[in-house]
């Protein structure tokens, strides 16, 4: 079958006079998770992962992926005759080396030019120009090969009311506004489906866990024209965005829009997001301005409105993640009564990993105002806690066992902000070993946490404090250590983060400011055996101003015991002991009055001091 | 007499066709401190500080200068004329700002291009050029003024043998050679006088406490140039240099040579080094690749000869601290016995900053190999340690008085290797508050040295484990937490440095790898009352190597106690306390058998466990 479609793809390369065919993962606006209709590289290679690249020749196909997928993407391809390539191993080309050797002077490479940011695309262009090879990016083949493909996702799109965004969209476009005078900019291109939900104060539900509306937006200096697809607008949400100036255009037609500009205006856009057909589109005497999305330090920087709710909606999950916790406990402790090892449900079924992850879901469907998860739960148990992107099938599911750990990553959307928690659930008693491991993350989650510093410090100045108890004793977790967090919006978002390399395209190491929230999760796996991670959201305040400066600290934002059971007290220090139990105090204060009295009682022991 | 300087000064500007005239404090090799042949600035306006630029105009005269300098300044420019610039401060133009303002068009601009760095001119040429304003480089202006200029230094050079170099001058050719292939460069320039030295294993004595030789540098493939003062060098160092392929010829005949480099070659050195008099002379069809010199990669990763020797010396500038505090603390015991607040020396007469620091040097000199110190002490007491770069003078010079704080940042100079060590007094008994800020500085001090942390990470990511115990407290210090350290060459050196903030121009944030030798020197300064500094060096080190990458950690060179009698162990964590112990404990073991009885006796008390 993928042989087939291959084949098909080749027979329309040949007909458009195509060398090698690009087919990347991305939807047209650089979403990290796409919807259904962009999968083109899925259905042409079989890979289900997130990340991946398929190259296509008349005599080759390849699909170039990174460490996380060696495994499944050696599986899924066997006998498709797709070769895979192993992104970072010695001697593996980078794509864009392979198509410099492989294609010849007169030849041509072709990709959808909306799959490929802009700055990617000119790296590209740069290598192959010298080699003399052309480039076509005006064609979608693998859209001529697939035949049944899913429509573009129209999900209806609602209005987000002033008492969660805290700021009107009037007020967010004259700051953007304001930005675009500064840069003498005439219009401002926005393609990234997160920037645009946030500053039209709108959502929708066109990407899986992410409340977004596919869509394009320009500012211009008097409207704004959003291209979406009408039929997702109801006449309320349609009157509110008129009201504010902003003109509903069909969804493609912003590449015939782009190619009107009239000759001598500027346009600004963001490079590293906005995809490469839309900016080859641009009349030649065009100004383009390429610099970061002024919305993008706006979206993060969360106002006081926005914090409130936040706090608010990390009580609710707080509360969900600790029934559940309650919950789960019970049933171990059904299993160690009953002297089994294999722990069951109340009506005696096995509990598995995408057992447990419903039943959290169900306890966050409990809480008012849910609206879904803000990520694909990781419930992974013993071994399959140290893959770090693991996500349950019905062939990988397996059946929990007491003694044994349980890393579950989830989050919930709320219209008052989105959350991510990870606990590693001890599942009965852990050994030494374990409780040695746990320890020592949890140490480096609440020294982070506790940081006091200067304003002008980014992730970079900081990340030692979460590595320092694994760096002590030559161990590492290979992650980041914290991402930005949207507000009802994506769950991972810049420019924040927590990581001790720059990592540049990542442009996750700003300079926090009072307002932003970022994750704080580092853990520690050992392959095949077990994984460990202790997440929590973190809020940066402001603290005193004085003669050296203005002192920032976080606040935690997330309200959930972390597993006693797995704690050796021992191993910390007197003032991480303190940090610890400093926060099971505002744990237990802030979550026990909604819950009932026997798991009231269950989380004074929780949550007791060590 | 200042304004008689001026007005010849601008005597010759007219002459010269020239409306402003910029004289900086550089020599033509960029160097953190100068020989006096280069003092043109402090000829000029009277004014002594180490950093500062004098611009003078027909009808004005002014001088730019930093915080440290405000008062100095002010006192020294009193009634000469030239106006004062607080750089930093609120509507203080830089001084490119300045004369971009001040200048008309068709006017023109002079300095002396050997006293500015191709950068800063290339800068000031852009903003300039924009107004139409010329530039004038060829004239040293105020070398025509200053008639009784001293001569350019010549002192002898010698031949530092390969027993310290651990490398030999053919085989550091080699390496640079090696790296001119990369960058497909014909030829090098290298003008840093510690460079030179470093890649030709001669030392000097051309710039105060600064064991170089004044020279430029330029390497072929085939041969080396040395542009230096033929008569400081003896029979021996020139047969051993031209054993080399390194050819003498006159220090000013290089600005010929370049000029007369063939067409088609290409010429690599680094424009934030090299003087914009050099770049202007290349000729128009020679290629500049403006890159960082390797040599400074190269000479701040010391080998394990250089290391081996650099352990040593400092055993002999421990040795020598340790007495010089042993001797304090009697002096202060004598006062207290006699109780009187002053402190005296053994004949009677007041002790003084000025007269400590004799002492101390004293002490080194006894030690063998002596040659001088690294740098002007700094002897501070009371007030004056709270001045960063404080350096007594016959009129700021004060008598030392029981029960309060003397900092003393100091060091030597060895064949082995440069020290830089700081230590923080106590004449007596200090108070809570100066315990209490004793001890924070002491708690940075020891916890960056006991960093763990994987190949990769640079003093970003490192510094705040130096100021969290102040920035916990809402407190900070107004400097950088360390910088790299040369072995018998400048007690400044880059790539490699502590700081929490990107500074890129000084090019002081660099990977850490082992050989590096770094210092640790937090502080805590109470403007008015007291300074506190801790200075250690610590060298970088390979730690185990797995599975997570290399690790890596320091080990303190610096040997001399701590004085216990400034700590409140009790604001100290387990852990620090440990660390201070084993630091301590380690200091006794290697100093100790260095010391006569009761100085041993003295030492064991003064580094007992706390």
């Amino acid at each position: 079958m993928i042989a087939e479609r291959i084949n098909a793809l080749r027979e329309e390369m040949r007909k458009a006079g195509i060398d090698a065919c690009l087919v990347p993962t991305n939807d047209f606006h650089g979403s990290e998770y796409v919807g259904d209709y962009f999968k083109c590289r899925r259905y042409l290679s079989g890979f289900t992962g997130s990340a991946g690249t398929l190259v296509v020749t008349a005599d080759m196909a390849g699909l170039w992926t990174d460490g996380r997928y060696f495994l499944q993407a050696e599986e899924q391809l066997e006998g498709t005759g797709i070769d895979l390539y192993r992104m970072g191993q010695d001697g593996v080309p980078k794509v864009r080396e392979f198509l410099a050797d492989k294609l010849k002077e007169g030849q041509c490479l072709g990709f959808d030019g909306r799959t490929v940011a802009k700055a990617e695309a000119e790296e590209l262009k740069k290598i192959l120009e010298e080699k003399k090879v052309r480039i076509d990016f005006d064609h979608d083949l693998p859209g001529q090969v697939w035949t049944d493909r899913p429509s573009l996702s129209c999900e209806p799109v609602t209005l987000l009311d002033e008492i969660y965004t805290g700021k009107s969209r009037k007020a967010k476009l004259a700051d953007v506004r304001e930005k675009m005078e500064g840069k003498k900019a005439d219009c401002f291109v926005l393609t990234s489906l997160d920037d645009i939900a946030w500053l039209l104060n709108i959502r929708g539900g066109d990407v899986e866990c992410n409340p977004v509306v596919l869509s394009y937006v320009a500012v211009l200096r008097e409207k704004v024209l959003l291209f979406a697809n009408e039929k997702a607008f109801g006449e309320e949400v349609k009157a509110a965005l008129a009201a504010d100036g902003v003109r509903l255009l069909p969804y493609n037609s912003i590449y015939q829009w782009i190619r009107r500009i009239p000759v001598g205006r500027s346009v600004w856009l963001d490079g590293s997001r906005v995809n490469y057909a839309i900016v080859a589109s641009i009349p030649k005497q065009v100004t383009v301005i390429d610099e970061t999305n002024p919305t993008q330090l706006m979206k993060a920087v969360k106002n006081p409105v926005e914090v409130a709710n936040i706090r608010k909606v990390h009580v609710k999950d707080g509360v969900a993640v600790t029934r559940f916790m309650y919950w789960l406990k019970q049933r171990v402790r059904a299993a160690k009564e009953a002297g089994v090892r294999q722990i069951t449900d109340e009506s005696g079924l096995a509990l598995t990993e995408i057992g447990v992850a419903k039943r959290l879901e169900a306890f966050r469907a409990e809480q008012e105002n849910y609206r879904g998860p803000s990520f694909e739960t990781i419930a992974g148990f013993g071994p399959h806690g140290a893959v770090i992107h693991y996500s349950a099938t019905p062939e990988t599911d397996c059946g929990l066992c007491t003694d044994e750990l349980l890393l579950v990553d989830s989050g919930g959307q709320y219209p008052e902000g989105t959350t991510d928690i990870t606990r590693t659930f001890v599942l009965g008693e852990a050994d030494e070993e374990r409780r040695k491991y746990f320890t020592m993350v949890l140490r480096g989650n609440l020294n982070l946490a506790a940081a006091r510093f200067l304003h002008g410090c980014c992730g970079l100045n900081l990340d030692y404090l979460c590595r320092e108890p694994l760096w002590e004793a030559g161990l590492d977790y290979n992650h980041g250590t914290g991402h930005g967090v949207g507000c009802y919006l994506n769950v991972h978002e810049g420019p924040n983060g927590f990581r001790w390399k720059i990592v540049p395209e990542r442009r996750d190491s700003a300079v926090f400011e009072a307002g932003m929230v970022t994750s704080d999760e580092p853990g520690f796996y050992l392959e095949g055996r077990f994984g460990i991670r202790h997440e929590n959201l973190i809020v940066c305040c402001e603290g005193e101003k004085n003669e050296y400066g203005q002192f920032m600290y976080f606040d935690t934002l997330t309200m959930a015991p972390f597993d006693l059971d797995g704690i050796d007290a021992s191993l910390m220090s007197e003032r991480e002991r303190r940090l610890l139990n400093e926060y099971h105090g505002k744990v237990y204060e802030t979550i026990a009055p909604y819950l009932p009295e026997e798991e009231r009682q269950w989380l004074k022991e929780a949550t007791r001091a060590v």
